[in-house]
């Protein structure tokens, strides 16, 4: 069987895909309302009460606006959500909260839809700012979270800085105590210390969760976080904060982005917060974690929640563009097909159902993943998974959905403008709003390529932990375990994952891509080639005489394919899983195919590692080819119920294009 | 021999690149100027002229302006420019111009560095409104000209509709000629025949060049073109029209793109762009061409200028990204490599050598095959190419170059966007403008599919007329005969291409990526084979019983993909030739480098392919990747120097960007 591989036939026509029971003009409202619940999750009727939203208070303004206009909106808008209670789920019970953190994130991914705007303002406030005081203070500061809750204080998350944004480690802010006062001195020692890209810093914010340096009794204690007010109540800055404003950007109009500069600026020691590293009131420094490094991934670990809600909002946003241009598509028409005179409804181009279709497969994708992402963090932060193991492997995966999601927002906009043509450039039609508002999702909340990075190296020190240093022959004899050891970490769904895989032929039989074991097989012998590889190159940067950074830098593009390679598996093992836990037939029936499509096009987007490793045979690529082009052709029967699964209202996805007119 | 394409060895010892002879950190102002001549090209004067315009009148605003008041700038610059005969070059001596047809084409592209609503406005004035009086217009029209270049009279080019915008022989709009009155009655009968985009008519426009079906003795004789006043001197519209303003955009916020209705708008006979088809004096009907599909493409093929020059200020547009974010990238340090204390700087990585320095090489690539195609233009223009051969060549060559160019704008800005992180997004540092700008270029002047679809076409009726119906086997006895015929045009060229590949190793030989010739003959065979394939596949949808529309359709990515590896196998060796002809020793050695990199890194990009066809080994294609990352390495150290020699003007790349503060 060693050669079965190497079948000669690129015919699909044994790929066991089994048929969508009708075609798609067929579609009626259970199958659209079965997806929509699938796709809501855990957390559906919070999405409803979103949904509820008034479009004409939230939603994007009808054109855009001067830049204060859309400032004081996107001020009002926020407040208009503090009134409606929307923050308290976010913060535990003892602070005011009600402690449903899922549903927090999940509403807050429903913003999403409206003003982005409004999206990154009440995540600065709420998420990144309140979660900063939340997260890191200590019971001192719980009087705080009520008024940052109902928006009564307005605050900044100051952490970045005009030199280091990735490197967080190395901010150049100080924060000095001195005993004599039982002060805190908040410095900026030189122009690259200034904050820079600050949201709510040039306008609205009151006080700023400062990271700083921290510096007591003459020693450096790492980064910390303090409180350093830096606008008094009519609004002018306090003494010795100098403020900027970062001023007109891509998009985002309405968020206040500004910069701050710190002149020695005292604030009093208990504005430090201090869950992690406290002055005693000795003005000695204490902490929880000895060691400075895990001190501070700890603290930066708490914060997780930001990513995550980015990768939410960034979701959000590439679902209502897929939804806009599908509906376009579905309708509009563009040459006469040859012989007919009647014009092709532009959904009906191959080319044009290569461009949308996977990008909607991925988009359902990446709203299952993102469940059992918010279901993890809910997890954690409710103390039902408590372990320092349980904690990495959030972030891990909160990073690597990150980059995903914001990947395929950026992408997937920029190619739905394209096929909207002139009507997707207009700003009456949404897309370009979209387009430029979240095309700093790559960035901010970490960007993507440093993001990666972090990825690649949890998955080393998982893969060192399994294998030591175990040679080459050792890893092999146990690459099993490493399989295992990776699988997805929700016990469900591992044990569905694996029965998937098991049931599939081996690796030393035909390629036959309709079968789900075969599928997920494919992309976890990447990942795993992938890691393996990997960890034999940086091996040798711990060799005698080696240069560890040329070694490093040399497999800088390993380790990103590497990482990209994981949270791909990831996500299609949980969309695998997904799958198998619809209870609505038609609706489990669509999905199948959906997750087809998802796999299959990201087997396909890798062919050239595949065909390079001998996975699969050139006749077999080419098949694969093929396949992704049937199930295309066969989903566009379904465009139209897969966009209105997502759910977004009506109200949020008014545009003026349309077929004809 | 024939299994020394299994090579087993991975690595590039052998790939016969000849080192540069020094490091880039020595590279002296002389290399500069002589890449700079080089990349300057034919019109080398016009640029620098163009360089000398003052940034302060015609750079982008310092701040984003209202729609109003952006508007009114740019048509202030517009006047500022006509007042130095800015336009005059692009028309004949007998319309008031100095034919130098090439010479305003790379004066345009100039403007691509500029405020990039300028260079749309002075495209529409001049380029498609001047463009379509002085090229479909007859003697009656010529006294135009002069106030079109003066900018006196402002015109529209009111093609597109609201139904019809790749499909233009299908527009909707008539223009019924009445001989009872010697009149033409131009009028939009439904809503999808309202014109719209249309560039100058919300604001300044008072002419239009409308593209209407044309009726003469109640039989319609295919799209033509008509002026119609759309406005008064007043600006109000003229009887009959209705203008609306498309309100905001992405971006191109200082052009004032409208939509026309007319309403049985009443013009003169003599208004019709009459040089295709005229009407008599007797009332009736008269054209040069017969055959209204062969003379719609003539007057269509005529205006190909605007084509070429949006791939022009495309390719500028991505060179200003591209040289703001290399000086960044050279100065920003970030993270301290292990051990030494030191940040390194940013570009020393190679994730980030690999996002960038393609590109770079790309941007080389595209501004040398740029002057190839307008030096072809200015050729057929002035008269000295005249065949429909030529006519024609020039087209497939426009709208190839159009969808290259303009990709790796919308491509290369993002990723220069995403390459300064925050920086990037705020406005001050114009990447947010370039983006939001130029992302429409990938559309108008015909949407990058489409014309992917005509280039394909274009080979399939050159294959067709090669070998008409011969049969497989023909096919292969004259494959070489094909390959001979689709290389590029120009003789001198030509000869020097043959002369690299046949002194190439034949394909049953180790590829050795290093050798110009192999890297050449590995392009070639792709187009090839790919354009052999899909002559074979539309053969069927001849077939008795065949569905013509099932089968094109099924071809669609495969048209698609035949068009870019045609593409980029000219724009290869255009550089290849271009490097030769370099005379300066230092400069040639550098641009050798920097189309290896352009030609490896294309190859590398269809690796899939080339291992599906068993074109590269396995470890040869491992190979290709690792050499790729090693002339990023060396190119690294040339980075500053390349994007320099670009010779943008400093004012236009100022930035408030630097590696710390």
């Amino acid at each position: 069987m060693s050669t079965a591989t190497r079948s000669t036939d690129p015919t699909p026509a044994h790929e066991h895909l089994d048929p969508i029971a009708r075609s798609g003009a067929h579609d009626g409202p259970a199958l659209t309302t079965a997806l929509r619940a699938h796709l809501d999750g855990p957390f559906g009727s919070v999405r409803d009460r979103c949904r509820a939203l008034d479009p004409a208070t939230f939603g994007p303004p009808s054109s855009p606006l001067p830049t204060d206009e859309h400032r004081a909106r996107v001020t009002a808008q926020l407040a208009a959500l503090a009134r409606e209670s929307y923050a308290a789920s976010g913060f535990p019970e003892h602070q005011g909260g009600t402690a449903r953190y899922g549903e927090a994130v999940a509403a807050f991914e429903m913003l999403g839809h409206t003003d982005l705007s409004l999206f990154v303002k009440a995540g600065v406030q709420w998420g990144l700012f309140g979660g900063a005081v939340s997260l890191l203070g200590t019971s001192r500061h719980d009087h705080l979270l009520p008024r940052i809750a109902s928006g009564e204080l307005q605050g900044c998350f100051a952490m970045t800085e005009t030199g280091h944004g990735s490197d967080v480690q190395s901010l150049l802010t100080t924060a000095t105590f001195d005993p004599s006062t039982d002060e805190i001195v908040v410095h900026s020692p030189e122009p690259a210390a200034r904050k820079d890209y600050i949201g709510n810093a040039a306008r609205d914010g009151r006080l700023a969760a400062v990271f700083a340096q921290l510096v007591v009794d003459g020693e450096s204690r790492g980064v910390h976080c303090v409180l350093v007010p830096i606008r008094h109540d009519d609004g002018t800055p306090s003494e010795g904060v100098t403020i900027e404003d970062c001023g007109p950007k891509l998009g985002l109009g309405g968020v206040d982005n500004g910069r701050l500069t710190f002149d020695h600026v005292r604030v009093p020691s208990t504005n430090l917060l201090g869950r992690y590293g406290d002055i005693r009131d000795d003005g000695t420094y204490s902490s929880p974690i000895d060691n400075p490094g895990r001190r501070f991934f700890t603290m930066l670990g708490t914060l997780v929640r930001g990513r995550i809600s980015v990768a939410g909002g960034a979701g959000a946003a590439a679902r209502s563009a897929l939804a806009i241009t599908t509906t376009y598509a579905g309708s509009r028409r563009q040459f006469a097909a040859p012989g007919t005179g009647v014009e092709t409804t532009v959904l009906d181009y191959r080319t044009y159902q290569r461009r949308l279709l996977p990008r909607i497969a991925t988009a359902y994708a990446l709203q299952l993943a993102q469940h059992e992402l918010v279901t993890a963090m809910d997890d954690v932060l409710a103390g039902r998974a408590t372990s320092e193991q349980d904690q990495r492997k959030l972030e891990t995966r909160a990073a690597g959905i990150k980059v995903l999601t914001t990947r395929h927002a950026t992408d997937t906009i920029q190619e739905c403008r394209e096929l909207c043509g002139g009507a997707g450039y207009l700003w009456v039609n949404r897309l370009a709003a979209l387009k430029a508002d979240t095309d700093i999702f790559t960035t901010f909340e970490g960007d993507n390529t440093v993001l990666l990075q972090l990825v690649a190296k949890s998955l080393l020190a998982e893969y060192q932990s399994t294998f030591g240093d175990l040679d080459t022959a050792g890893i092999v004899r146990f690459g099993a375990r490493l399989v295992g050891g990776t699988v997805i970490e929700r016990s469900s769904a591992r044990g569905i994952i694996q029965r998937l895989v098991d049931a599939a032929p081996g690796r030393e039989e035909d390629v036959v891509f309709g079968i789900r074991g075969t599928q997920l097989r494919l992309l976890r012998e990447r990942e795993q080639h992938l890691v393996e590889g990997l960890a034999r190159r940086l091996r040798r940067a711990t060799a005698p005489g080696a240069d560890a950074f040329a070694v490093f830098n040399a497999t800088q593009d390993h380790l990103v394919d590497t990482a990209m390679a994981h949270v791909e598996r990831v996500v299609a093992e949980t969309f695998a899983a997904s799958v198998e836990s619809c209870t609505d037939d038609e609706a489990r029936t669509v999905l199948a195919r959906v997750c087809d499509l998802y796999v299959l096009s990201t087997i396909e987007r890798h062919k050239a590692w595949y065909l390079e490793h001998d996975r699969l045979s050139p006749a077999r690529a080419k098949a694969l080819t093929a396949l992704v082009n049937e199930v295309c052709a066969e989903l566009r029967a379904h465009a139209q119920t897969l966009v209105d699964a997502f759910g977004i209202p009506a109200g949020l996805l008014t545009t003026e294009m349309s077929g004809t007119a």
